[in-house]
């Protein structure tokens, strides 16, 4: 059994911001050396979430349009009382995306669908972000 | 440590459907011959997702309604104008519902509660989707 | 490989209620003896969800809020017509919440974020409920 550890950073220009980051993903799984396994993917903040959707960025936009709309910002957050930055929108959102991801790992790649891509969601950005990655398999 | 990969098909009927598979996965858990490790139910989709509830069928019904009210479809989505399927509602669903799911396995069975049961939501079917059961242990 | 499985039992005194676990779960990875794996936080029933979130408390008070918002109890759902509890918003809300957390291990601990916390969230309590830790590393 091997295990590999590895944190991406990250540093969006937008407060809020969807990155897709499959390709340093798929880097990082290379660079493990492991064939068959499984890749968590894990931020290691509460105001971002990594998760898997379709190659077609207007999605990108929807999800923010209906996160937006769900959890919008500043409405009467008893974290926003307690926080200047006023990110409680951001730790809502993070939670209803499912924050992170597990992922197959196959003949040493992600082993994804045709469509798939794995998306960084930032809520909080504009300043630097960690996500983990963390892989095990043989 | 042993890895197992299997891809099972799913073709509903209906556009939105959720399918009680907990047997399905069941079987290729033994099929694998793991007796204790993790199991990752994986869509190959991302207008599909996989998720543990009750096992009272009532509940998926209840699960439908609340999505639609939460991402109703047609919603003047950006994905729509560029995809004539106007699937993008299921887009978003399969990331509320989180996608996929991580199970435990104990003594050769997935090791579930009780009353728990585990459920395929295909928010855009009538085609063939697959789900990859990827079980790590020994 | 070694794998290590427990099970933690919660009995909240309210209804709905969230509750601090990391230390308990800390606990068990450093009882696993597994220095560098995956851990699954996985709870035995589906009106209970374990997430990852901040450190700061009122943000529990805001995803109850949140949730009671966009999930009303008793909004005329199918299943609580079958079963008297009437708890189908826990069940739909432990949906939301993503259920169950895969968490990194490393040097025998888990690897969070520095202001991450890992929480119970109970959907219908008053009555005994357990999680299941399952440990898979070496």
């Amino acid at each position: 059994m091997k295990t590999h550890r590895k944190l991406l950073w990250f540093h969006t220009r937008e407060r809020t911001e969807i990155v897709d980051i499959t390709a340093e993903v798929e880097g990082e799984v290379r660079e493990s050396g492991i064939r068959e396994g499984l890749a968590l993917i894990y931020p290691m903040h509460t105001s971002s979430a990594v998760y898997v959707s379709d190659s077609d960025r207007s999605l990108t936009r929807d999800l923010d349009a209906l996160l937006a709309r769900l959890v919008p910002r500043g409405a009467g957050y008893q974290h926003d009382a307690a926080d200047p930055k006023g990110n409680a929108d951001g730790h809502l959102k993070a939670i209803l995306c499912g924050h992170h991801v597990t992922l197959p790992v196959s003949e040493g790649r992600l082993d994804l669908g045709t469509w798939q891509r794995l998306y960084y969601a930032e809520f909080d950005g504009r300043r630097d972000k960690e996500v983990q990655i963390r892989i095990l398999g043989e």
